[in-house]
Order: structure tokens, then sequence, then C-alpha cells
């Protein structure tokens, strides 16, 4: 690791002028709040700012000051000097529209907490301790001396609490809550953008979960939860992406479940398959990789040819031959 | 209102040797918490304290350290010199089990967040600027310089978390973050802490769920939304009363329900009806009032004779009215 410094990168930010700030592919709190983040501290010191992603803004967080300026690249490429790329694990993350957008960038500058993320920038601050992206640019820009707006409060406030689940995951720091307590000093309303956040969703994510209830699948055991999702469906509700975001935690924690399955049918037939693992013994990237798929020990998936109930029997078996091993 | 000072109270805590810790009935996070903080930093100063809460002890806090000395009174007088009344807003919530086992003290304390908190101890102190009971009492024993163990600490931050919806709710203070970020200092495990809060149900919790799910209905304009549960069905799950807790919050969230009802029948025959609003014009402490029921404005409650179906088709008709001389 040979991280560039602060002052090194805030150096680079004020000797430039035109910016191009992205972040990965589907989008969660931690991207597009990153992006607003620095962007909009950019913008307080007369820069000129590009917010790309290539799959736009989801719908759950255009509450977010200032998100209407996200775009989402159709193949043009934008005229300015210094790419940004935020809590991005990898660069073909960005994705092809949002790459091509930043390609006449001389200089890009990498900032993300995934431990994997091989610095694919110019200058580049990983920091893999730190819960969240939000929480590594609240340093840089608090100790930098960047404008800290109600937008860039805002921003880093959602993109931190939805990365550490409401301040309650095993990455939140002590300097996690130290930071919740100053960005409300500086005036966050932290009721009103919690309520936006967390406690506002469209009645199909409702519907979607009373149809994946009634697929509900435990083992004897109570080992092995699955539920199950097909394409007509998600054409009936009119389902988009975040839609199904976080459902999997609630049959994740039931009591005794060691790992929660997701069966899902996609537009073209393909079968995604989301696993989420409670038990250290049971590694799910182990069994995501013997369908061709891949992830971390405690979540993986895979995406691969099928019928639900084909790959459904394929992946239990092998999950309940780990869970049997196991016992 | 006049409260005793944090001095006053130390000082009759110190001068005492037994002590009778409770809270309300029906006991969350910040109740139960609260009496495991105080209680334990009484018993690290050598008294003798006992905790009784009318309930007992629910599942889902059965994980908190020291919590297994909480007893469920049956009717017996403890010899006690001092009873502590903790986030408990009237004397009578207290239970009369819970009275009835404190009824030899001599000294009453009562340290609570509720604003309509009469103020019935001999020392009193209501704080209702603070997000939960948990809160005042962290302030209380460090300002104090009691012993603050490692049971308190985690009684302290599960008090907190649970009443702040994990410091999500405008309740919540920069204090409480600060709070926060001094315990994981003391060595709070803040992963594992809220696995347990919040990351652990009982099967039948989602079963519960999805049959509440398949009797959700909402308004034509999407404004009301309720769901019911018949008492076969409770049975059946075999149900205790914090399984349900926070599910209503479900459909309270759905974007344009203005009001989430839920029709409970009891074991008695009688129908409760629970009642939340997200629209400051529609006060269902109103509509409460009408079937003899009560609450604040944004939620309430009624219990009532009836039937279900009868219940809501009154119940709704009220709130309808209400709705549309606010469209």
């Amino acid at each position: 690791m040979s991280n560039s410094t602060f002052p090194e990168i805030a150096q680079a930010l004020r000797e430039h002028q035109s910016f191009i700030i992205m972040s990965h592919v589907r989008p969660d709190g931690d991207a597009i709040g990153s992006q607003l983040a620095i962007g909009h501290a950019l913008e307080q010191l007369g820069k000129t700012v590009y917010y790309v992603n290539e799959d736009g803004l989801p719908d759950n967080l255009a509450f977010l000051p200032h998100s209407e300026n996200l775009i989402q690249p159709k193949g043009e490429v934008l005229d300015v000097e210094v790419a940004i790329a935020l809590d991005c694990a990898t660069k073909p993350r960005l994705g092809d529209n949002a790459l091509k957008a930043a390609s006449k960038a001389k200089l890009w500058i990498n900032m993300d907490h995934h431990i994997s993320n091989p610095e694919y920038g110019d200058l580049n601050y990983i920091d893999s301790t730190s819960p969240a992206t939000g929480q590594i640019l609240y340093n840089f820009i608090t100790s930098e001396g960047f404008p800290l707006s109600d937008v860039t409060r805002d921003a880093i406030y959602v993109a931190v609490s939805t990365d550490t689940g409401s301040f309650q995951y095993g990455s939140t720091t002590a300097e996690t809550y130290e930071m919740a307590a100053d960005l409300m000093r500086r005036g966050l309303k932290v009721g009103q953008i919690n309520a936006k956040t967390y406690d506002s969703h469209p009645y199909r994510r409702v519907e979607l979960l009373r149809r994946l209830l009634n697929t509900l699948q435990l083992s004897e055991d109570g080992r092995l939860a699955d539920w199950q999702l097909v394409y007509s469906t998600q054409i009936a509700l009119g389902l988009k992406p975040e839609d199904s975001e976080g459902l999997i935690d609630m049959i994740r924690a039931v009591d005794g479940v060691e790992v929660a399955v997701f069966y899902e049918e996609l537009k073209d037939g393909m079968i995604r398959v989301s696993m989420r693992s409670k038990n250290k013994e049971i590694n799910v990237c182990d069994v995501a990789k013997v369908f061709g798929g891949g992830g971390h020990a405690m979540a993986a998936g895979i995406r691969t040819d099928g019928t639900i109930e084909s790959v459904r029997d394929a992946v239990s078996a092998e999950l309940r031959d780990r869970l049997d091993a196991n016992s």
C-alpha cells in the first residue's frame, strides 16, 4: 500500500479546474453520497464538476440535496482535467459509459475503503479501516480545510449511515459516531434525513416482500433459508433494482439460520443467486465458485443458466454438504 | 418542573444499601437497559440490588449481560430501603406486583425522559430532551463518578440505540453520538451488540410478518393502510408480545401512506387498535378518544369491544373523515 497523502490530493484538487466524479455501478448511499460530498466542496471553490454514474440516480436517494445534478452517461466524452473515482473497488466497476465520459481526464484520483482496491489511480487513498468512503471524505474535507456545505454535510451523513447499517455494523468506529455528532452540530436535521433515508419506500417494495415471504422455505433443521423471485413478478410489480436491497437480511436474521439464499430469475432467463452466511465455517464464496460465481466468505453470488428449481436443487445440495460437515 | 440534581440523587444512592429497580410493563430496550445500567453500578459499590419488572425479561433482550438477574414479581414484598423507577411515565405503569414488591421502600427515586411524567418520586429527574432514559443515566453515572462496568456500558448502549431507532429519530442529539463514541472507547463491541439487538429474531416473527402482509389493505388513494391479526394466529404461531414490535413501521413507511393501523384480536375477545400517523394534521389521538382510547398525536391506541371487521369499519370511517378534511 502506497497511499498518497491528503495534502497531495488536496493540492491536485486545488490546482485543477474541471472534474468528473464517479462511483460504482448500481450505486448505493455511500457511492452517491461520496460523489455529492466532494463534488459540492469543489463547486464551492468555483470548480466545474460533473457528477456521473453509469446507472444514474436510484429513486431512493433522489431526496439528497443536489442529487438532481447527477447524470447517467450515454456515450459522450466530457472535457475534464481530472477524474475522481469514489467507493469503487475496481476501475471496470465504474461502467463502460462512465469510463468513456472520463476518457479525456489526464489525472485519476481514486479514494475508497475496499481492501481489494488495486490503486488504479495516479493518486490513491485507500483506507479499509474506514466503514465508508464518506467517512474518508469527511476526514479529508475537514483536515484539508475544504468547504463543508449543507449539501456535503447531508451527503456524508447518508453515505456513512447507509454503509454502516445505521451505525450498527462492526466496521463502525468511535470516529464514526464523533463525525455524526459534528455533523449535527453543523446543523444536520437527523430525524428528517433518516426518515427520508429509511422510512420511505414505494408500495411495490412491501408487495415484493409479501411475495418473497410466500415463497420462503426453511430447511428441516432450520439452518438454511431461501426465497425466490420469478421475472414475471418483477414485471407485474414494476420492480427497480433497489427495491430488493436489504430484504434478505430479514431471513438471515432468523435465529438458527446460518445461510440465507435469494434466487432471482433475470430478464435474460439467467438465474442470479445471492447467498449470505452467518457461520464463519460456511464459506459461501467457495460455494459460489463451484458455479462460476464469487464474492466474499460471508456474502457471495452466482449468475448461471437453468431454472430457479434446478439451480436451487444444485446450490442447496452444495450448501447442505457444507452444513452437514459442520454440525 | 422541580428536578432534583444529580448530586442529590447520587448522595441518596450512596447513603443507602438496598434497592429495588423497576421500569414499565411490557418493557423495551430502554426499560431493561436502564435497569441494568444503574443497578450494576450500585452493585459495583457493594449495594444489594433487586431488578424487578412486572412482565419479566423479554426473550429479545435476554442477550444483555446480567439480565438473568431480572425477576418477575409474583406478589412478594422485598426488604429494600429505596425504590428506583426508570423510564416509567406513571407510577401505575410499574405494574401491581412490582409496586407490591417495592412497598417497603421509604425513598422513591424517579428518573425518566417522558415529558408527561408527574414526578411521583421523592427525588425526580425528568429530562424530556433526552432521547432515552439510558442517556440520562450515562450522564448521571459519568458526571457523578459511579462505576461504568462492561454490563453498564452495554446496557446503556442498547437502551439508547433501541429508543432512537439506531440513532435515527429526531430525538437523537449530538451528545447521543458522543456517548456512543465514548462507550466504544470503553470497549463496546459495536458489531456484536447490534447483531444481538437487531439481527436476531425467532422464525415466528417472520411468519407473523407474512401473515400480516397477506391481510394488508391499502385505501384507494393510498393514504390509509392497515393489517390485522386474529387471536387464533397468535396461538398457532406461539406469539409473544415483543414479536410484533416495530412491524407496523413497514407499512407506515410506504410512500403516500399517512396513517397505518394494526387491528389485533386479544385473548379476552377485545380488539386492540394501534394507529400511527405521518401527517401532523391527522391527530390519531383524537380518533382514539372517540373510541375511549388515547395516546399521542402521531401514535395512539384503542382497546374496545367488537369484531375486527366492525371496529375496522368504524375506525376507518373516522380516519377517512379526517383525511378527506385534509386533502
